[in-house]
């Protein structure tokens, strides 16, 4: 009755449960779930999760999905045994840690999503990336990461000087969003570029990113 | 050096922090916004929330946004003297509290914010309600609702048999969404009717909402 993570391994959402579980050194299976054959859409998925979405989660009998549920769950299973990415023994510290959760959840991945999508995931399809769209999530996103720039210039992490489950949770899409032609965005604010290096080059992250697309 | 929330008590994010301070039973003093004057977009506001957006909370040195982070220290630092709202004692239900924050943060709030925004407050400025937006959103909320009453057949609250901050989250856009023309996708599934019941009808929520539209 191990852990088992169902979901294709380089999809963003599989990948930030798999980072955390890295992170925490927690043993995991991955099973992979075939979308082209519709698997997600099978009752045995849907009985794992009713959202017919990836990842789904199985640790004994408990059974959760939601990406970001799951990650802040292997977080505060492991944290006497791996970093402390919540905080949750200091009000402050974890106020701040759930707020930059809530950054990337709220301001962050909505626009960078779309950009992944437009530029990486639709040509796949043989869709043709709506460039309007891109434009105007590339003008947001950068307005978005000047107020990273500055937070960043102030703390070594988003939430503090300590490395936390919100740096984390910003990875899959960040990592995406890197090998698409507008990586500068990320290049030319110093303080953004250098908390990439940081996360990016996590043994962690180096072994979760494998698979995915690299920058440049 | 009190704790005070910066923003109108009606917007729906700011109403969300108001009625976990009160579950909480804390003091607390709002401090309203001038959207209109555009006083949300000030240096002053936006040192307090560099998004320029409500609320924004202070707690004495402590400055937060980011309406769920904030509900979520301010039911963290009261849990000794009110409701446990988080269940971060419990691996297994805390767990389930995050992974339906988490439904509400991604699934819930995209779609029924939709619903509202068309029906309730374009027309407040002079737009005309997204006729077809607003269809494809009732279709979707209501495929999502079939979750959440299957869920509710089986635990009284979302997240089990007890009430949690991830079903008072749902507040603030159910009870606009119920003075919509839309509001039989909650009164024709009993178990969700059942439950919005329970929830609108907290004296924590009733104070909260008392300046917001009503159903029917």
């Amino acid at each position: 009755m191990g852990v088992k993570v169902y979901g294709p391994p380089t999809f963003t959402s599989t990948a930030r449960v798999i980072a955390a579980l890295e992170e925490m050194g927690a043993d995991y299976e991955v099973v992979p779930i075939d979308f082209a054959a519709g698997e997600h859409k099978h009752p045995a998925h849907l009985a794992r999760n009713p959202f017919g979405q990836v990842p789904a989660f199985e640790d004994g009998d408990l059974m959760l999905f939601e990406s970001r549920a799951i990650a802040r769950y292997v977080a505060r299973k492991h944290k006497s045994s791996g970093p402390d990415l919540l905080r949750e023994g200091n009000l402050q510290e974890s106020a701040m840690v759930d707020l930059w959760l809530e950054v990337e959840s709220q301001q962050y991945n909505p626009i960078i999503s779309s950009i992944v999508y437009e530029c990486l995931i639709s040509p796949i399809y043989g869709g043709v990336p709506d460039r309007k769209l891109i434009d105007a999530n590339v003008e947001k996103l950068g307005k978005l990461l000047d107020l990273y720039e500055d937070r960043l210039s102030k703390t070594k992490f988003l939430a503090g000087d300590f490395f936390s489950l919100a740096d984390l949770n910003h990875m899959p899409y960040s990592q995406y969003f890197m090998a698409t032609p507008h990586a500068s965005l990320f290049e030319s604010r110093p303080h953004v570029k250098a908390w990439w290096e940081d996360l990016s080059s996590r043994p962690a992250v180096r072994k979760t990113t494998a698979g995915m697309p690299k920058s440049g």
